[in-house]
């Protein structure tokens, strides 16, 4: 099946549960409005064919698949189709839903159901569900597991959720460096299947140390009588569990990785990380830095209810308020010079958004360039440098531009030269503050892309005014 | 070697070229500034040093890691480390540097450099270079390879940037279905070498045809004398060269894949897809989403030089300058009104900057949840609802607070009455314009995120302005 047709497919079906659901309210619907007293059998019958081919349809799915129509479908729906589904698929579907649709279902799941979804899970999985699982449910699971999954799951539970050791899994085939290929497949050949992503096998000593790894293809094209020591490869990369997940991605990147040594300070083995793992963090990564620039948190779904909504919300529209009270307030201050020459009133706003617009530029560009690590905080002195170049030059162009026509829509001279000047000034005061904003954040720790572009729209609108006004008090009230 | 130590290695690597970059200028500057006659031996001989240092250093490290020194470095340090790497890397670590700083190297080489750096990479490598090289070049290169390379370059080239054939490899295993594992497992210790990111065999038949693939893990597992055909996949997910790179790079993240075959409409395998690419398209995409939604193109160096800048740039500042300026004369037609009651001017800008930042939050997700292909164009309508939902709330919360205020600041009730409607209804035209720019756009096949900030800002600036200017004059002009 070609991935179009994967694709047309996937659509449909989405299209088949949709119509089915529908088909299904459309009965409750009649039942309830005929007011007749719920005519069991009939809703029954119909509501039960519905339910079952629903059921069915559902069935033939992918669980990522699954997982897609769950997410497209609004609340009460796809609890619906949720609970249609065999139960023993509920664990696996749990983790491929994005997070703030995994709330929602878990939300509609009883404690014996949670358990039974997490006892399908293997250690990693079980570790990446638990934080969102109620701890009651999480403890139960505990106790089913023996002694050394147990562990596993609990040093992975230890771990912050950007650490390397919170996403390892434990699925790793291990082999000693001095046996002979052909004892290598010979020992492959008695697994029932190999974990996912296995493309080296991990080469260890009597204390479990990494002495190296055996890649697949290797071990493939390698005359069997060879010992693996002589085809191993010895310069791994390896990674703590300690280390930032985001790192690690960058390094699976950057040496195009397929799967990777989780080793401790000691150099014993103790896991691997996938490439899967890294490229949901990449996708999630780089949402959750374009929501963050708006002040969205990451977490909220589609079709979250509208007090989900306003809550996720309302923490950055209330800085965003408080800012653009302050900007009031900067023109209140000059309320005489606007009463003497209204035409102010209509210009400041262009002041304002061209620094907000050239502001949200070079703030995108910094943000950007910290996350990828492509720029050290030592160059924003430079960076600053040039973007106050771009910002006079834009300043002068347009601000030349807006300048005239100033001129010769107030006919006064002078309006048009304190705009073009406040213009200049005003984008040399977003240049800055660009640069700092986030150069400071990294400075300190903090997330730059967070709410960047509310700062910086809050300076320049207040710093527009302030330029804009302020030059009109000096030179234009006399 | 741990990440970690890599990394610190990475960056001490960087420091010490950096030290080394400015020993340069020093020596340089010495000469210059003592006036001297260029002292030709002792510059020399110092130079020389130095220049022997930063090459030895270059050499030891990994492509990956040079092109990241490259792109951490201003123009000019950057040209002469170029300068420095050796003529036979060339070609790897242009594939490895970002699109904006590759074009600066290549406007260094001269024509022979570029031709000898081309003639180091395979086809498909040379695919992903061949659009940035002059096509003098590239014609060069292509008298060099034989037919059946030629042939595939060609058919390469001829597709557009974001289908799967332009980013497909050539470089892959195949088999027959009739054959025992043992005679697989013959035939690759035959290879010097696997193809990177081999996860699985193609097995096709005499016409070409894919019929399906053999995991490399069921290969290793199963008993040698088994048939490829018994132990083979055969619902394979495949491509199209003409399908939308995008929607492969969901399907190597929804189903986990490393590689996947690429075939014809007669279902002939033409080619491969791997993780690696996939990894790097989803990681450019999210930057260019980032970036566009700014009005920034993607390919703007760090440290492009300023005028290179400011031509990126221009185009949405003069969309912005453009909708600023209708923005003042909707505050121009109400003058009259602003002399009247200067308080007017000085609480406009709050009533128009929480419909921004309102929009910008309901614009992000919609863009996201296109991008993910999570959103049907049918669902605008009850989305719509939502946010409508929000809005009101919103602004019946914070128009209330604003109010008070207003009515507190200024002493008069119908003006903090004015405000809270004002807002109330900018937040309402803000969820609006945020459900339904990205939803025409995306309907009119254009990219959703594209200046999508600008848009939604001019929207509820002209309409913030004129709503709250508007509902004075009527209420509070008698």
């Amino acid at each position: 099946m070609t991935i179009d047709t994967r694709q047309d497919y996937l659509q449909a079906s989405l299209a088949q549960v949709v119509q089915l659901l529908n088909r299904m309210r459309l009965v409750e619907d009649l039942v309830h409005k005929q007011n007749m007293p719920r005519h069991e059998l009939v809703e029954n019958l119909v509501h039960k064919q519905h339910r079952n081919e629903l059921a069915k349809k559902l069935d033939q799915l992918h669980p990522a698949d699954v997982a897609y129509i769950l997410e497209a479908l609004p609340l009460n729906d796809r609890l619906l189709v949720w609970d249609l589904v065999k139960a023993d698929r509920d664990g696996e579907i749990l983790l491929e839903v994005s997070d703030a649709v995994r709330e929602t279902l878990i939300e509609s799941m009883d404690r014996e159901e949670l358990v039974a979804a997490a006892e399908q899970l293997d250690t990693d999985e079980l570790a990446d569900l638990a934080p969102d699982l109620p701890s009651q449910v999480v403890y139960e699971v505990m106790g089913g597991l023996d002694v050394k999954e147990r562990a596993q799951l609990e040093s992975v539970l230890s771990y912050e959720e950007d650490q390397v050791g919170s996403v390892m899994d434990f699925d790793l085939v291990k082999i000693r460096a001095d046996v002979s290929l052909e004892v290598v497949l010979r020992y492959l050949r008695r697994f029932e299947e190999l974990p996912d992503h296995t493309d080296k096998i991990f080469v260890v000593d009597e204390a479990e140390t990494l002495v190296g790894v055996l890649p697949l293809n290797k071990l493939l094209i390698s005359d069997p009588e060879t010992e693996v020591a002589e085809v191993m490869a010895r310069d791994v990369v390896t990674f703590l569990p300690e280390d930032d997940v985001g790192d690690a991605a960058q390094a699976f990147e950057r040496y195009d990785l397929v799967s990777a040594p989780v080793v401790n300070l000691n150099h014993t083995l103790i896991g691997r990380l996938t490439v899967d793992d890294m490229v949901d963090y990449i996708r999630e990564e780089s949402e959750s830095e374009v929501l963050s620039m708006a002040g969205l948190k990451e977490e909220e779904d589609l079709f979250a209810s509208v007090w989900d909504s306003v809550r996720n919300r309302w923490a950055w529209l209330a800085i965003n308020l408080c800012t653009a009270f302050v900007a009031s307030r900067v023109i209140g201050a000059f309320e005489g010079a606007i009463q003497n020459l209204v035409a102010l009133a209509a210009l400041m706003p262009i002041v304002a958004g061209i620094g907000g617009n050239s502001g949200n530029q070079t703030i995108t560009m910094i943000v950007r360039a910290l996350a990828m690590g492509q720029m050290q905080l030592t160059q924003a002195w430079r960076l600053w440098r040039k973007e106050l170049g771009v910002s006079i030059i834009n300043g002068l162009v347009w601000g030349g531009i807006l300048g005239v026509v100033a001129w010769l829509l107030y006919d006064s001279l002078p309006l048009g030269l304190v705009m073009t000047a406040a213009m200049t000034l005003n984008l040399m005061l977003s240049a800055t503050m660009g640069v700092m904003i986030p150069t400071l954040m990294q400075k300190f720790g903090r997330d730059p892309a967070l709410g960047s572009s509310v700062l910086i729209t809050a300076c320049t609108d207040s710093g527009g005014f302030f330029i804009f006004l302020g030059l009109a008090s000096v030179f234009l009230m006399r």
